[in-house]
């Protein structure tokens, strides 16, 4: 019978580890699975869009474990108090193809994109970078924030947000972790001496949450709030003059930032400068981007790591999802008279 | 919290209202989905082929409901005690994202193949057929003999298969259901009086289970175990010589029995026939054959007909897979400390 990681299981092993921990562990298991890319079947998620939303299946393969991930984006739903993003993933076994374990993913994808953010930062961000803006405060907000300071150190955040409200939240989870919190009224003062800037909204449309005179020499922006058709955040013209990185160039050419941009435009996959095959930064006057619209990847290491921080214990529960018949040519016998009902 | 039915609830569903009932009810949600096959957006499902098996997402929606199944299909399991094809699947709210029912699918993946069988047997079989030959005694058998017998009357079964322990299992589970069955030792002793004959093996070969020259004029040829790349069961010159119907075009020459044909071969899908767009069989000598391949439109039917047969009742349960905050812009909370343990 498959596992089953459910919200409250997810929650407790969080809880037991810690957020930090659990967060340097996704880095460590996404670090690993990058350097081991080409091992990897990899496809452009597959999108269903609606007018107000989008469905997205990514699965992934190493040819022994297969993992896919459901999310949904849904900017209007935090209005109706729903979330933008909900998602659950599946870990299967190659081999049988039977899947191992059913997670809850809401928060999973929380922690391995903040992990993504932070792992790309490390190769990215100017050394000794000290504060960290936020252009975006909704539920990303505070797992980004962990994730640079597990990485780089950072706890100095300048946060931004249309919804007041939300800033004061981040604010509320954030201090008593040891962060110092700026609240900016524009996007302008959240900028002040930022070393690395977030930016992560919601809205389904071509926005210019930053435009190219705010950026300075030497920042490094992890945009990730850009990923879907027509749901961009940055002025393309930044992207012009910056050092972009990615992770996956064929989904982000259709979902990221650079869908403003010419096909040929020059990206580099992550995995490269991990590999050592591409530099990361080259100067302290670089401007560098992660343009991360969240790659199938990540699940799988994410589901990996927490699959091994949780197996044996009791955060892990069972799942009834495999008909198991004694005879595995003989399923009709499940349903027919002469067994005991279940 | 979204609704769980699992292999316990599906097997007290079915056994609630029988069989025949499951069956016919199927086949009319198929039917009225079938009818409205415009409304769908439709794409070929993502397969991720090892040299042992398959691992399939299908994913469909008519924009106000949205399913997805995940099914493996791996031929060598039986041998190790697992079964060939394993499932489950998701049906989701469009408006907002959020997943309504997750479900087992293994049993519901063989009787909605079986009730797509039959609904195609009843616009193209003879009328008055009389004689089901079953080419394969695998899970899907019982399944298929059912579903004919709901819709067509079909009560006598010459069932053929390499493995004879097999045939003894559908003849144990058949005859107390009031159907007549014969073990062939050949098919050709399969095929003689058949009016439908439903090919279903499993190996990922190409294989040719039926020969051109066993066919009569007349036949129904149900073929369902051709479903992938380089997995086929029929002579192609049976098909150059028959009426050949499919449930969706584009995936069907990718993975049917038409994938030996040319990119031009003509085909009618089932649901024009439905409509009226397209005839049936034309006259008693005619051979016409459905090549199913399984489409995701059946598994989104068979789960709005599981959700509606146990809505209410004790049969669905509930998988905590949604993370809830109360502020739906506070993911964090859920793991911070100043909340209790879940």
């Amino acid at each position: 019978m498959p596992h089953l990681l459910d919200v409250p299981g997810t929650v407790r092993w969080i809880r037991r580890d810690g957020l930090d921990t659990v967060l340097a562990g996704l880095v460590r298991y996404l670090e690993s699975d990058l350097l081991r890319w080409e091992e990897f079947e990899k496809v452009p998620r597959l999108a269903s869009h609606t007018p107000h939303g989008v469905i997205e299946l990514m699965p992934i393969t190493d040819r022994e474990l297969y993992s896919f991930k459901y999310v949904n984006g849904h900017p209007h739903n935090p209005a109706r108090g729903l979330q933008t993003v909900t998602a659950f993933g599946v870990l299967a076994d190659v081999d049988n193809g039977y899947p191992i374990l059913f997670a809850e993913m809401t928060l999973l994808t929380a922690l391995r994109t903040a992990a993504m953010s932070a792992l790309a930062a490390r190769e990215l961000a100017r050394p000794g970078a000290r504060v960290h803006a936020l252009i975006g405060a909704g539920s990303q907000a505070e797992f980004q924030a962990l994730a640079m300071r597990t990485v780089l150190g950072i706890e100095e955040l300048r946060v931004m947000d249309l919804d007041a409200a939300a800033v004061e939240k981040v604010r509320r989870n954030l201090e008593p972790l040891g962060f110092r919190v700026h609240a900016a009224a524009t996007v302008e003062e959240a900028l002040e001496g930022a070393d690395v800037v977030t930016t992560c909204t919601a809205d389904k449309a071509r926005a210019a949450v930053l435009h190219r005179e705010q950026v300075r020499p030497g920042m490094h922006l992890n945009a990730i709030g850009g990923d879907c058709p027509g749901k961009t955040e940055l002025d393309p013209a930044i992207l012009e003059d910056a050092r972009v990185v990615v992770e996956y160039a064929p989904q982000t050419r259709i979902e990221g930032e650079i869908q403003q941009l010419p096909e040929d435009f020059e990206v580099t996959e992550l995995w490269r400068i991990l590999a050592g095959d591409a530099s990361g930064r080259t100067s302290d006057q670089e401007v560098t981007v992660l343009d991360s619209v969240g790659f199938a990847l990540g699940d799988f290491s994410a589901l990996r790591c927490a699959l091994d921080a949780t197996s044996g214990t009791d955060l892990l529960g069972w799942i009834d999802m495999i008909a198991d018949p004694d005879d595995p040519k003989d399923l009709f016998s499940l349903v027919t008279e002469r067994r005991p009902a279940p």
